[in-house]
Parts: structure tokens; sequence; C-alpha cells
């Protein structure tokens, strides 16, 4: 129990951290501003007009012309909850193939919501061999409802293929689902392009927008599966029915009151990657990436992933060398440094260091400031 | 489907309004600065710490000396509906008192969580009686998880007396629940005195804070009832257990990434009343309405809510006059004169005005500006 005493808490004053864990990441300077822009009501003309504006802007960086495009009142995993909840029914069965923390958290929730899992695992770091989901589909003898898959899996730093995961899941009448939380901006992803149902993704990682909202888009397929559905969705709160009501119907029906001033935050770190485009970021981030890894070479750090091509630019996770102190190091550099790393999740904590460089935390002076600052660290004493 | 250019979006640039509908509320510039500061990890020792002030400031804004008091990481209704979640599994019967929207919205997710609900329904305008509360305790044939109800129904401005209803659960072995969405820091709310086993709210209401978090604290009773559950929490997003363990576990393990520059905002905000005392809002409150109400008296205007003692100072509702259409009176105010006056709710809808008077946005410059741009408005043609 804290013994704060609440009349001597003072104004706020954060570090000014540079912030290369696996998100959030560095915030520009110009969503500073819009986040702190006077607040107007949720059924506002303005505000539903700039609602209109953010789901353009998110039809554009996700590759769509789905109708149903918009954000989650809620940070990255409500848009995971959300996909399931309004997709599967008790009874349906699900492929989902896994490889790190969040294709067991896509397990969890589907069974929370009364589904079946198949799961398709493979070791951590590496990928989802495509030719075994196709297994799992010939050998289902029960409809499949949907495949499950991290395009870019935060815990591990592996880049999934899934170019060509549409096409099979559509042969068998199946929804194609992707979680791009960490993906989108970050590297190529094709939502029509790929033929993906249902994609969603956290705004403090490419994006570089503060946590809060989930942005997340539905193929009409998706939706009518959606629409006529035999139970109703569990959840009230991310209830996709009554939120579409909001979003999409002339009546602009009352649901929730939207984060108002969330959604002025990603209106403007939308505009900062559109006006850079989408290929230029994804070209910083692998130049930076690579940047980091001659860098870690140089240092004699490892390499978690083994593959080159299935390594994510933006989350570079490299393996602790046995003789440093993990924790230890990180804390020196959060303390000292002001520089955050990520640490492990999951059964790689201890292991390895998840170095971020996402959206704006993308610069070359971060990789060298890192590199510096990590030498004397990771020395033999 | 939009038919917005993504390249014409220009530089956010939203109207200075006058917020007087039924939240959010106007904010103040502390606020706002404490929004926009710089982004730190949802793991930073500082932002732990950050979290444990924004818990001290929540349990003394509840008046709960309650271990576990947080926010959820989303809108008022997620507070709602992590309510319904944790406590109700599928089976347990609920007794709701419903006089307004936000009643009827419990009962909804109760139903969705596999909970049969009792409902005492009262007039929208009238309170619950709590003597037929006590009745479906005694006519009811079946354990009682829990009684629901709302503290300051939004949909009709109604102040439902709630001091006594806590014993009467106690006595028979539920869990008392109540809505403080629009009572929070509002008008006088004790937990502890109260005996309320879980309370939710919104930032956006009387604590003058840009919605995206829903504070909200539970009884040492509630948390065993949630502990010791015999099935898992439906929501994986709003799953205490989990959400325990970021907030108070030592391990300050890992759940979601929290709305980091959310907190900030309501640490913000929540210093704001504490530096004013919870006494002085609410006397601000009933000191607003009071001007407020004769000021519409004067302009021949009538009250919904028959009893005065049962109306609430922070959400003025009156009627409008048979000869004035609503939509455009709205119209006028909101655009001539940047002033928003909430709509009717629900069966209201057409029949009222919702005016709050909520924090921030409890001045007397904006009730005399109101008065003054509503007489016009209503007059007879």
């Amino acid at each position: 129990m804290s013994e704060i005493d609440v009349h001597k808490i003072r104004e706020l004053d954060p570090p000014q951290r540079v912030l290369m864990g696996p998100g959030p990441s560095n915030v520009h300077p110009r969503v500073y501003k819009a986040l702190s822009m006077p607040i107007i009501g949720h059924l506002d003309p303005r505000f539903l007009q700039i609602m209109d504006e953010v789901q353009a802007l998110l039809r554009w960086v996700f590759q769509t012309t789905n109708r149903f495009t918009l954000a989650m009142p809620g940070t990255g995993s409500s848009g995971m909850e959300a996909t399931f909840v309004n997709t599967v029914e008790p009874g349906d069965t699900v492929i989902i193939g896994i490889n790190g923390v969040f294709g067991n958290r896509m397990a969890d929730i589907v069974e929370r919501c009364g589904g079946n899992v198949i799961r398709v695992e493979a070791p951590w770091g590496q990928i989802v061999d495509p030719q075994r989901l196709e297994d799992a589909f010939n050998q289902a003898n029960t409809p499949i409802k949907a495949l499950a898959i991290v395009h870019a899996e935060t815990s591990t730093g592996v880049r999934q293929p899934i170019e060509e995961l549409g096409a099979l899941c559509h042969q068998h009448d199946a929804l194609f689902i992707v979680d791009a939380v960490t993906s989108l901006a970050g590297i190529e992803l094709k939502v029509d392009e790929w033929e993906i149902d249902v994609c969603y993704s956290g705004t403090q990682k490419c994006l570089s927008c503060p946590p809060g909202l989930a942005p997340i888009t539905f193929s009409d397929r998706a939706i009518e599966i959606v629409r006529n559905r035999s139970s109703k969705v569990q959840s009230w709160y991310l209830d996709l029915n009554m939120i579409l009501n909001y979003w999409e119907d002339k009546s602009r029906a009352y649901h929730h009151t939207a984060p108002i001033n969330m959604f002025y935050a990603l209106r403007e770190a939308l505009r900062l990657v559109q006006e850079d485009t989408l290929e230029r970021r994804h070209h910083i981030h692998r130049r930076q990436s690579n940047k980091f890894l001659m860098g870690c070479e140089d240092l004699g750090l490892e390499f978690f992933i083994e593959e080159e091509e299935y390594r994510l630019p933006m989350l570079n996770v490299i393996r602790i060398p046995d003789h440093v102190h993990d924790l230890a190091a990180r804390q020196t550099l959060l303390l000292d440094y002001n520089l955050e790393i990520g640490a492990g999740l999951g059964e790689l904590a201890g292991k390895v260091w998840r170095v971020g460089l996402m959206g704006e935390t993308a610069k070359y002076a971060n990789v060298v400031y890192l590199l510096e600052m990590l030498e004397p660290l990771i020395q033999h004493k």
C-alpha cells in the first residue's frame, strides 16, 4: 500500500528519455502540440470531421480501401481483443501461428471467446513455416473460421512472411487476421494486396504517437461475419456493431466518449508519416538498423535471429553476453544515460535485449549514442 | 466512403468551445501542459512512480483506503465493462437500478457476461426508490451477486441516494457497485463510508481531464471475488488479475502498454482538485448550478426533475420549450457561439437539454454567457 502524501505530489517533470525499447517510441514535437490542442465534444461536427480524416489517413497507412477502418478506444492490445471478440463465436475454430508472446496472447483471447485454437508453433526466433499453416488447414476436420498470425513479433523481432497467406485462407473460406502492432509504418504491409481481412495495430510503435488508440481495419468479408453473428459480441465496449454506428452511420450515434486528444495526436502522427512517405520510413528503418547491427558486430554482440531476411529492422534483438548482468546494464543505460532498451519477454527474459528503432527513434544520433554507451557495459571486466 | 485526400489534411486547428454538455468538460491549461510532457516507457521506474502517485490521488478523490485503486486503459465505459467482466460469472444474478441510459447499459453488459439481471426500474427523471431495491433482495429466490446502480445518471440528471445501499447489500452478502462517472469530484461520494465495493468513473466529467482513462476502485471483498472466480475473465484486456500484477505486484509485470500521457494529464487534473479541495469543488458546482437555474426560471424554462433534492448540480436538465427547434438551437449555440450543450439521450431525445457545469466548466462567466445566448433562441417568434 502506497504511503504517498497527496499534498506533496509535485508538478510533473518526467525525464527526457531516448526510447529504444519495443515501444513507446519517441514522439515528434508536432504530435505533442496536437495532443494538447483544446478539447471539443465527441459529437461536435468538427470532431466527426477529424474522425473522417483519421480514417482516411489510416486507410492510406494500412494500404487499404476498406470502409471499416477506424481506431479503437484503447491501447494496441484492445485492437487484438476487438478483433477476436467481434469475429469469433463460441465453438469456432481458429488456426494461430505462435512463435512468441503475442501469438500466445491471441490464443488466450480466442479461448476466452469460447473458440477452439489450432496452435501451429515454431521456436521463438524462427518464423512459422507457411507450409505448416497450409497443412493445418488440410488436416483440420472442422471448418476454420480464421487464421491469425503476428506480422512482427515484438517479443522476438521476427518478421513473419504473410504475403501468400491471405489467398490460402480464402481458398478455405477463412478470415485472414494479422497483428501489425509493430509492423505498421515500419515495414511493408499491404492489407488489400495481401488479402488481409482484419489488421490491427498500436500507435506507440512505428507511428511514434503516444499509446491510447488501436488502429484497425476490417474487410467487407469480415464485417459481414460480425454483422451476422448468432451470438452477441461479449464485449460491450468493443462491440463493432455499435461502434460502427458512431463511425459510419449517418446518425453518428453516441456509443462511448472517444479519447479526443489522442485522436488529435494520431492525426498528426499519421500526417508526419504521410509527408515522409511510407517508402522513406521503411528505408530509414532498414538503414538505421543496418548501422546498428554493424556496430553490434564490431562490439562482438550476437544477433538472436539467425536468418537475416526474417529480422525486423525496427526491433533488433541481440543476445546478452554471458558475463553481462542484464538488469544492471539496462539500469545504467536508463538512469545514467536516459536511454531505454527493451528487456527480453517471456522465455527470453534475461537472454536478449530488444532495441527499437521505430519512427522518430530511428535516427543515426540514437544509434551512435547507444553503441557508445553499450561498449563499456559489455566489456569483459 | 470518405473521399478525403490525405495530402490535403492540414494542421489541426480545433475551435475553442465552451463545453457545457454532459462531458467532456473544459480542461485547465496545467492539464494540457502535463498531457504533452515527454513520453517515457510504461515500465520506466519514473512511470511506475507516477502510477503510484495517481493511485494515491485516486484513493483520495474516491475517499477510500482500498489498495486496489487504479485507472483502466479506456474511457469511462471501459470502467463499467471492467467492473462486470471481473465480478460477474455466468449464472450470477445482479440487481440493477435502472432509470436512464446508463442503468440500461449496465444490464446489457451483465447479460453479455452470462449474468441474470433483476431490473428495478423507475421512470426517467426519478430516483429508484431504495425500498424497492430492498424488496428485490427479499423477493429473490436466488443468491444475489451484486446490486449495481448509477449515482449520477448522465442521461437524466438524477442524483440517486446511495448512502444506505452498501449496508443493505452486505446484509445480503452481495457486492455494492456504483457508477460514479459523473459524480466523482462533482458531489459528495464516500466509497468507504458508504460501503461501496466497486466504484468506477471517467476522467472527462468533473475531473476535467480529457477522456482516455477510467478510474476505478475495488474493496478487498470485491477483489477476493475476482481472485476466486471459477471461470476466466472473458476480457483479456480488462482482466484485473493480470492488470493488478502490473499495478500492485512487486514484479510490475507487463500486461498492456499504459496510455502514458493520459496518466500525466490525470495526475495533474487530480492535483488541481486536491489543491482546491473536494468541499470547494462541490460548493462551486452547487453555486453555479443555482445561478444557472435561477436564470432559467427568469427565462421561463422548466426543469426536467421535479424534486430539487435529486437534481445534479453538475448536470442540469431542462425541458426544451415546445416552440423551439432542438437541433437548430443547439447548432446556433455551437457554431455561432462556440457553446456546446448536451442533447437529450434515449427516450429524452428532442425533449430536454443537458447543461453540464463540471469542474473547469463550472464558472459564472459560462453561466452568464449561456443564459445570454439562450434568451433569443427560446423567445416566441
